[in-house]
């Protein structure tokens, strides 16, 4: 059962190593900071090794099991060994905060407990954007290679889809893996060309691309994206935010069939009408009430940070928990929507709302018309019984898992609000929660230390999907 | 189409108009108030003889849409007629206050907007807690009778076990509705008796035990029930609030069987534990801070409320939300659970989570076993999948109600704990929300006139299990 995973590991500890050393680039020079990184690297490559050693030449079958196995351990060996840097560089920082930031960085949330981010050295601020860009490449790697094949949170929907060019068990991961880097790769390339072109320096560019194409929301400064405060800047985050949260295989096929399949796509659309319907809710209600501001920096400010919130990407242009009662519901609502299956955002994501309501109203025609045949499409293709079921199962882990963490962050002695968003907002791996401490304006550093562990154990749960963590800790898993 | 909700209405506003007449016994002989009563009366013996002119003397079938219809115009029309006392007697009452006031009483949610209760004529306080009694024999025979026969919320998981000894078709519903009805009124003498013997007035007994056993949660004191604090009091009435979360056909059983069938059945088994965790956990949090009370008045006062939110009674001996983070979440997400079915509970109920957890566990099996078959039961008989998909199909209900609802409540200019937790307390029929002006020492009087509307709605929405309501406004109802 270890046999898969551990081959795995040893593959990804040997490729999370080499991109260690890649924040020696920007060291200058400096000795002391070469170390950390090369420090570093050498525990992962040792890690390598010894999984190496533990793991057999015999033939790996793709059941359920290992495949659990594999996921979980290999994000768990990312998210400790991701720690390192912080913990050989920075000597005062607790363990439990280097965990927290290295958590944060790999799932993507983006939430930090590092304050005075501007006087960092430039090799940990790029390391803090590169575990976020390689976590948002793995979770769609994942999402298309692993999940489909396994019975969770409904991504079965998707084996279909991907299978017309790509089957697990063919050999073709490899192709897949290769189309979705590039696509992956050449986005980042162009948003970083756009942000330097609109006026910011190479080594924000780079890392704001990074954490912005990976939905991650790290930011080089304390005052996270708000320290551009350009509508046009605001505008090209947003876009390339959305270009993040929609389905990559998406387009691979739209280029490989030279047609506009991303926009006939019915989650892509639902995602990109909820953006609209949002951001003018949000809009009128700014412009209704009292305000000092322009309206074109409204309408930049409000869209940025809809748009960074439904991607579950966490930068904040403004403080939008000052924006009043109607927006603020509205932001925390969006923390749980997430945008597109197969992208890099979080959350419970749209085509599960859109399964949920397939279903709800398959059940209304039937308590009326009790003897009326209905017939259940996705996209153009039937759905499952078994899909419907992972999607609910998954909504389930959501609540339960919800309903948890508050309680335990309120037995560390948090305020309501604080253990409520906070649990959420790791649960969805969005970023900033609400409140004082936690806000869009605030920092996780101040928690206190169990608080933070729990958060982290959240960020995992949620970047999972819930049912790849939670079946290893069953005793179903280990019978037989 | 229209024929037996026409029916049956005419039925239930003859009754109701004579249950009108009840509190003249309390006017002391003012005229005025007499009056009142009997203008009241007259209007619904009006629409009576309406209603029984528009219907015909055709045989009805029982069919899914007569049926919802009926059962959605029936409460209409007891929550509009249930006002006109209010209307006639406080002509200084605005009319949505008034209607609140009515809606409030039949859901038996208990929340309120009159102050200076304890000043109020003795009929317009007896009118208010017949209002929730009648509310409460009124759901559960809707719960019995009605619901289990039509694909709403899972309730026809009782089907079978109502239908051992009564049958809609089969002319039996008049023997169950006079069984259930009995039970319930010797619960309810019970219950006034103790309270008289522990010291309460005739008056105060006879309101207090109307509420109590219907879970409702009106008092005749603006401090609620908090102007009684001997502990015996208290653990009285949770008491006789848990015997009105059981399911009532269960105590019937019983009596018949000469068994403990109540004991035995999961569902009560699960209220009885989840009481249990509650409290302890409440106590302890409660005992371990700062506290200046007693550990025997703790205990008392930690029951007794949170008795009353499971039970959706609403009733408050303290501001529990002064009790600490912890315990305020607690009470929080209690608010969501709701008792047993066919109790006057209200909320989501405790089955639908033992349903959800039966799929989301035969989920997780199939997930890591894809071979094993399973087979599902509750309470040792056969689980279908109607009665699963028609649980979620509620859930799902409840959360987008959740949602909406909070939203216009914002865009009243409600602030974000009032609106979410207004929204949640009357879909839930609880009773108190959280935050300065609803909370558990406050009152609903304060809402802007809009906010108390969209509440109206919200109550009657949370009574008839969301679906009732929601599938008349449905295209595919008013189809064929």
């Amino acid at each position: 059962m270890f046999n898969l995973p551990f081959r795995i590991g040893s593959f990804i500890m040997l490729m999370w190593g080499s991109i260690m050393l890649i924040p020696i680039m920007v060291t200058g020079g400096n000795l002391w900071e070469i170390g950390v990184f090369v420090q570093s690297a050498v525990c992962c490559y040792f890690l390598s090794w010894l999984l190496g050693r533990l793991s057999s030449d015999y033939q790996v079958t793709m059941e359920p099991r290992p495949l659990f196995l594999a996921t979980s351990i290999n994000w768990l060996l990312m998210s400790f060994t991701g720690a390192l840097p912080y913990v050989f560089s920075m000597p005062g920082l607790d363990f439990s905060d280097a965990l927290f930031e290295s958590i944060s960085g790999v799932t993507t949330t983006g939430s930090t407990v590092i304050t005075g981010l501007d006087s960092l050295p430039m090799s940990l601020l790029l390391w803090r954007s590169i575990t976020q860009w390689v976590g948002g490449i793995g979770i769609i790697l994942m999402a298309v290679a692993v999940l489909p094949y396994l019975k969770v949170g409904g991504m079965r929907l998707f084996k279909t889809e991907s299978s017309e060019w790509a089957q697990l068990d063919s050999g073709h991961i490899y192709k897949v893996a290769k189309y979705i880097s590039l696509t992956y790769f050449t986005i980042t390339l162009l948003c970083y060309l756009v942000y330097l072109i609109l006026g910011m320096d190479w080594f924000d560019a780079l890392n704001h691309s990074l954490s912005t194409v990976s939905t991650g929301g790290y930011s080089t400064h304390d005052q996270s994206f708000g320290f551009y405060q350009q509508p046009s800047m605001l505008i090209a985050a947003s876009i390339f935010m959305i270009l993040g949260g929609c389905p990559f295989f998406l387009y691979i096929k739209s280029i490989q069939h030279r047609s506009n399949d991303v926009f006939r796509d019915v989650q892509v659309r639902l995602f990109l009408k909820l953006i609209l319907v949002m951001v003018t809710l949000v809009c009128v209600a700014r412009l209704l009430s009292p305000h000092s501001e322009g309206a074109w920096s409204i309408f930049a400010n409000s869209t940025f940070n809809i748009i960074s919130v439904i991607t579950t990407t966490g930068y904040a242009s403004q403080d939008y928990s000052t924006w009043g009662s109607f927006s603020l519901l509205i932001f925390a609502f969006l923390t749980f929507s997430g945008a597109c299956s197969g992208s890099t955002s979080g959350g419970i994501k749209l085509f599960r709302f859109q399964l949920l309501y397939i279903y709800v109203k398959e059940h209304l025609v039937s308590a009326v018309h009790p003897k009326c045949i209905q017939s259940r499409e996705y996209n153009h293709r039937p759905v499952s019984e078994e899909v419907l079921v992972s999607s609910l199962a998954f909504l389930f882990f959501v609540m339960l898992s919800w309903f948890v963490c508050t309680m335990l962050l309120a037995a560390c002695g948090l305020d309501p609000v604080t253990a409520i968003s906070g649990a959420l907002t790791a649960l969805m791996n969005v970023g900033p929660g609400f409140g004082n401490t936690i806000g869009p304006a605030g920092n996780f550093g101040a928690l206190p230390t169990p608080a933070k562990y729990i958060l982290c154990g959240a960020m995992l749960l949620g970047r999972l999907e819930y049912l790849t963590l939670v079946v290893i800790f069953s005793r179903e898993f280990w019978k037989w």
